[in-house]
């Protein structure tokens, strides 16, 4: 799509400081940027890359402005403003609506002839989708789901019996939804017998969930995703979790059964939380923490440790295991010197 | 299903509080129970919820039975009891036998006539399905597996050439048993040569297999997974590994390659177990633990770190770092202090 | 395949102690060797079972030969050369040239008539297979993806549009290629907008990728993947990380985004490497590592906590956050006793 930056910026609210008519027609990172791209600054880390860029212009925020070589667009949250523009740039190819030959749609499922059906499909019994659906090669629909308008479901997913997704959602490649919760019951022997697990899954409206996420259906009432979450890939949410809206999770994490996650969070990736627990609105938990007790207030939250020298490690992770016998005798030598501190004129 | 609370009482070998010809036809939670719906009470977090249960019955243990304001069934292991009262009220749907036209099926696989096999599935030749199995959508099996009668696997999973799968398991959406395991030879330059992996797939009786969970074959002798097992969503099991009757293991874990888990283990989420170590009966792991060493006693292990507060979290791991140097300097103390004391009257 | 130790020593470089003309047929391990079997003795661990083999020939090194019961194979590197002899002992089935009925392959694919593609492929338009591909069922390659001569790839796997993947590569079941980055922009209220990624992917030549493993598509630039890459089951590489040629990567581990990781580096199981990080060539990773920082220079780094007793582990963990308090109470008391120090004489 070829945009003017005099277009750009007016729809976009920003102060354009350069020829309002320049063309750009796709973006580029600082280093690769090539004439007739819109590149954008906001991680102070690639600054050094702005003084010899080649991009026709840069979004970036305003105290990068006086450093721009080329024509610039200021905006208080360039990242934003880069994200809105890029998507303007680079539009998504319209559906090709219609069902594929190769698919297999139940009788009585509704698939509104504005959807895209491709080759390979499965849609069982009872299905709704919305209107400007799009269902990805041999992805999985069983029974009795509702699917909103323009949610778009990428190749190779599963959604079992009874999962509902909102509207405007994207699900990635390898996405399973509705799996049985692990749900196991223990005999004396110690052998487990299954918990039937009753529940759903139900996805809010403007979700992304990423390629191999797995979200699992309640044992009795339905694991829940709010409005406008987004989970990165091969994250794992146990039956009944509670994904607040417009909370964000990254790769890799897991958030065990029960555990209710509030609004707004941002989840690191490999996060492992135990089930069971409340997490609040606003918590900001940091990469590979692993949350074992609930977190009540909003905060900035961390649990992991930094890679070593390995044979630093190694000495440490032995005095690790002795920090309680350390403390102890330091309190013995504290109180020791005290007595003798007090003893001594 | 309908069925009074009598009929459950004596089936289940239950102690009965409350009118036996009350119906129940469907589970419930007890904060959101209504009439017609039996609850349990097996976590004693949520026993605050069992004053105002609307439910018609409560399974729950002795203790609880004066505290709860509806009919209960009293059992001394509610949650089990539970879990087959659940089952006879949700029983799963009758398979709906035969072949779909478009599946793949190899002229000389064995598909009996009381096997359900979805739209796109593939079976390859020379496999054998026993009795009344179900095999999902798009799900591929490839030549020479063997599948125990009662089976049932969901969509989009692959079992490669020659897994063996015995009789009544469950397996979900998006599993893979049966890929290469990751055997690779260095040579001096540091390029690698790929390990053929000849060895196979062999999982028991009565074995519950996650979503996404990915099991690989055995270099040259199998990876084997024995009766009862039960594996959560996204595990990977090495090859070779070993995991001993009815263990059960949480989600996102990890077993490396030729590592032996014995029986009854629990093993927690996120658990990450090392490679060729061996893990004792009856071993309980608590989630997010890392496991270097074998365990050789039955027990419960941990090592994980809680999550703390980040800026007091990121004083203590510079801290951690120097640990040993501190655990060497409070010696010093000690000595120092020891012949002082000794010096003093 | 059949075979002389004869044949094998001249071909693989060895020193044959033993009757050339005895003939091994297939792989076996030290402990169930059977006559026939080639056998070999790479890990010390398994040196026990040394004595008792029944194996026709065991590959080892040269301190090891003269404990072999029977006939041996010396090599100075004999994990290397028993898999080159593995190979050759097992070599992979022949492909079965041709074009399912069943697969559904765009009108302007190239696939040249000496690939095999399986039942349920989706084949996307304008994408181009090198001579003798092999495509697993149900797999589903997007549109103007390029595949090198010799890859195979297996079942259920996504390849996004626009993927490269080069010659010689082998592609495990449910793998993901090419879904969409985790980009996304956060406004002043707190909900997320999308930003496109429009890179993609680039898997070089000799890369072997593991089950369910995901590796996301470039923001911008490419995500890249070099030669001789070894990637182990359910690993997630963010968008544009960089893998080093010849670097190995072990199960359930996660480069996050815009990582360089260098060459020959050995990663282990579910370690965990921030996005960002520069990590130089040849290092190592240990299992369950966490990596929040730039590894600039080659060596072995750990950072993960041993598994303990859970009652210490819990005691310990209560101490690691008082380690900070700790250390300074320790300062104080070495002041302390120092000005006490010079004071006695």
């Amino acid at each position: 799509m070829r945009v003017t930056l005099g277009q750009l910026a007016v729809r976009h609210g920003c102060e354009l400081r350069g020829d309002p008519d320049l063309v750009v027609d796709r973006v580029a990172t600082l280093q690769r940027a090539a004439p007739g791209t819109l590149s954008f600054l906001a991680n102070a880390q690639y600054r050094r890359h702005l003084a010899t860029t080649a991009a026709t212009a840069v979004v970036l925020g305003r105290d990068d402005a006086a450093d721009c070589p080329v024509a610039c667009l200021v905006s208080s949250n360039p990242y934003l403003t880069y994200a809105r523009m890029a998507a303007e740039l680079h539009p998504e190819a319209p559906l090709a609506a219609g069902v594929s030959a190769a698919a297999s749609v139940a009788a009585d499922a509704v698939v509104p002839a504005s959807c895209e059906v491709a080759p390979g499909v499965v849609i069982g019994a009872g299905t709704r989708l919305g209107a400007r659906c799009a269902i990805g090669a041999n992805t999985v629909i069983g029974k009795r789901c509702v699917i909103g308008d323009d949610t778009r479901i990428m190749a190779g997913v599963v959604l079992y019996d009874g999962v509902r997704v909102g509207e405007r959602c994207l699900i990635h490649a390898g996405v399973v939804l509705g799996a049985d919760g692990f749900g196991i019951a223990r005999d004396a022997r110690g052998a487990w017998t299954k918990v039937p697990q009753v529940g759903s899954v139900q996805v809010g409206n403007d979700v992304e969930i990423g390629a191999k996420t797995t979200i699992d259906r309640g044992a009795i009432d339905d694991t829940v995703i709010g409005d406008g979450v987004k989970l990165d890939n091969q994250i794992q949410i146990g039956h009944n979790a509670v994904i607040g809206n417009h909370t964000a999770i990254a790769g890799l994490a897991g958030v065990a059964g029960s555990t209710r996650v509030g609004e707004r969070c941002i989840i690191g990736g490999d996060v492992a939380i135990a089930g069971h627990l409340v997490i609040a609105d606003d918590v900001v938990i940091s990469g590979s923490s692993k949350v074992t007790h609930s977190l009540e207030k909003a905060g900035i939250y961390s649990g992991v440790l930094p890679t070593e020298d390995a044979r630093q490690w190694r000495r440490s992770a032995v005095r690790f295991g002795q920090l309680d016998d350390i403390a102890r005798r330091l309190q013995r030598l504290e109180t020791l010197l005290g007595r003798k501190e007090g003893k001594e004129p």
